[in-house]
């Protein structure tokens, strides 16, 4: 079979980590039972350079069209002091909204040859092994009215934190699911004693467990989570939440690693009648614009999304599997890009990293 | 002269650590050429056991009365059922708001005799000295319209994150002072990239800069504030941020240090044409109910705090300064309390504590 897959290179280091995953994907090609149709499109800065726009409609429409999205990175000082409308975040938080992507997968794996990159001590992180899930589409990132404004003289800035029960309730069951192939913990973060719109949350959240009697369920609140993740973050399996705490917290459980670099994420969108669902995948780390088009770019965080591809996109979780050992084996090895060096390592470039996984 | 003390013991611990202050207070009486009346107030589920309420207005006319007010502790689980309106974390949030006390100071130390006590590696955080300034009465705390409501069948949960200029410049004035008084360096986080609050708040940060033309002042996004407060704690001075913000970010660096029982807050009010300003001293650790009444609480956050209020209330900060090497002293001869005990150390009691802290 055919997959259509959408990749959207964006900006900084974008480029040249997805030149590895494309190497991969045409190692799959050949090798296994499985065709990808590779298209590429413009995000971000790359997108407003050429029009004007960090998201054309047609890019839109190729994303839709697609079976799969794979994203670089977006955004870079170039394109820092545009207006809040048109810059290149508003490209990716368009793409997200339109193509419905309300559950962002962000793990936080720590590697056993890079644990010592971690600040955290070693018995703290060793194994570490966290899925967040931040919902994508909804909260404060999208509510209306929003805005800045002048009244009596005065001006304001404001936003809206606002939640529908389906809207939670679709990503809590996304949650549950996750925890029932996990280790059936999962944790929802919200900030119940002080916002309304969270008092809902862990109302729908509390519903939506019975359907799941198997999995134990703890709530949590944000300011106690961003503590719990820094003095013991091993006791959490899978952890539920908005958008606004899902991007704060899912920021610091990837600092915990020590390995940015190395991390995956998914970002998925509803499930419909054939089965098939929106999706797109990027890595955590960002554009890096400081150190782009030198070749020293780590490409495996790019290269686990695309593994994240095969397990949720295209139920190829053995396939998926199969990356996710030969990155660890690659580790084993000594291999690192500068971002992960260790001493007694051998460095290597963003290009021979990438080899060395193929031949992995 | 006389100074006006309210103390408000509050919850679980909240009253044995108080105990202690008071020791410090009668020996500062004695001693020093200072006068403490004292006066003793209920809040928080303590005062919803007496008056079905979690502040009254008596004890909010005493708290504005007094020239400071020191807080224990709120909360614990007697009182987790009870609906949102009147759970003990009302009274906190209706004192300040009702005192006006919109700056929130909140130091991150790393005492050399507990370095050992962070999960974080040695060097990532010894030495640290942070000081995180939090928005503490605007934002989405306390912005209307909030609630939940059904429209066209359907509930949703909302909240709204307001900030006007002016009380952006009045905290940004107090961490552009603050960090004049320290080592100069004053980050400023927001998420200007995705709220358009907080794209006012850069600019009026940006705006007070003017200002204070010898502060080093940056902006950072507050997903990378949570990234680079793991990766490296002491690249930062100052912080200040909003409400939500820094409810998250001060509690994150308040573990990075692993001592959570030795750190102080203090809540400000604007100054008055008198120099005066309204203030409330708390700890940062909470009412910790499970280990309350059995005299093995620590009582050096809440001693610290009345420390914070020499400071910064009665203009005392020799005799602040004298408290906190009498801490630093402390543990340097080797008494620690349960929460920081380590090999080799001598474990001792609230009391005790107290007492040594009194001796020293
Ligand atoms: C770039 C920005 C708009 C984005 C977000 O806040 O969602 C990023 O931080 C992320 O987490 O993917
Ligand atoms: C108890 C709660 C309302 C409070 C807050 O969120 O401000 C607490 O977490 C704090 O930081 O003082």
């Amino acid at each position: 079979t055919t997959k259509k897959v959408l990749t959207l290179p964006g900006d900084g280091i974008g480029p040249e980590v997805m030149r590895q995953v494309k190497r991969v994907m045409d190692w799959m090609a050949k090798k296994r039972s499985v065709n990808f149709e590779i298209t590429e499109g413009l995000i971000g800065g790359a997108s407003i350079d050429a029009h004007n726009n960090p998201l054309t409609d047609e890019t839109l429409a190729d994303a839709m069209a697609a079976d799969a999205v794979l994203l670089g990175a977006v955004g870079g000082p170039k394109w820092d002091n545009l207006p809040f409308d048109i810059k290149p975040e508003r490209g990716l938080l368009k793409i997200r909204k339109e193509m419905g992507l309300f559950a962002n997968l962000r793990p936080a794996i720590v590697f056993d040859a890079l644990v010592g990159a971690s600040t955290l001590k070693e018995d703290v992180v060793k194994g570490l092994d966290i899925m967040i899930l931040r919902e994508l589409t909804g909260g404060i990132y999208f509510g209306q009215p929003r805005g800045i404004e002048e009244r009596d003289g005065v001006r304001f800035g404001f936003n809206t934190l606002v939640y529908s029960e389906p809207e939670v309730e679709r990503i809590a069951r996304v949650a549950f699911d996750m925890a029932m192939k996990r280790d059936k913990r999962l944790c929802s973060v919200d900030k119940a004693n002080v916002l309304e719109s969270t008092v809902l949350w862990r109302e729908v959240v509390e519903r939506v467990a019975k359907d799941f009697p198997e999995v134990d369920v703890s709530h949590m609140y944000v300011d106690n989570a961003s503590m719990q993740l820094v003095r013991n973050p091993k006791q959490f399996d899978v952890m539920v939440t908005t958008n606004m705490f899902g991007d704060i917290l899912s920021d610091c459980a990837a600092m915990l690693t020590g390995s940015l670099g190395m991390l995956p994420s998914a970002s998925l969108g509803a499930t419909d009648k054939n089965g098939a669902r929106k999706a797109l995948y990027e890595p955590v780390h960002g554009s890096a614009p400081d150190i782009a088009g030198q070749d020293i770019a780590n490409p495996l965080a790019t290269i686990l999304s695309f593994a994240m591809m095969l397990r949720y996109s295209f139920n190829m979780s053995d396939d998926a599997t199969m990356i996710e050992t030969a990155v660890q084996n690659v580790l084993k090895g000594g291999l690192r890009t500068a971002d992960i060096m260790q001493p007694g390592m051998a460095k290597v470039s963003t290009t021979v990293m990438g080899e060395s996984l193929i031949s992995e």
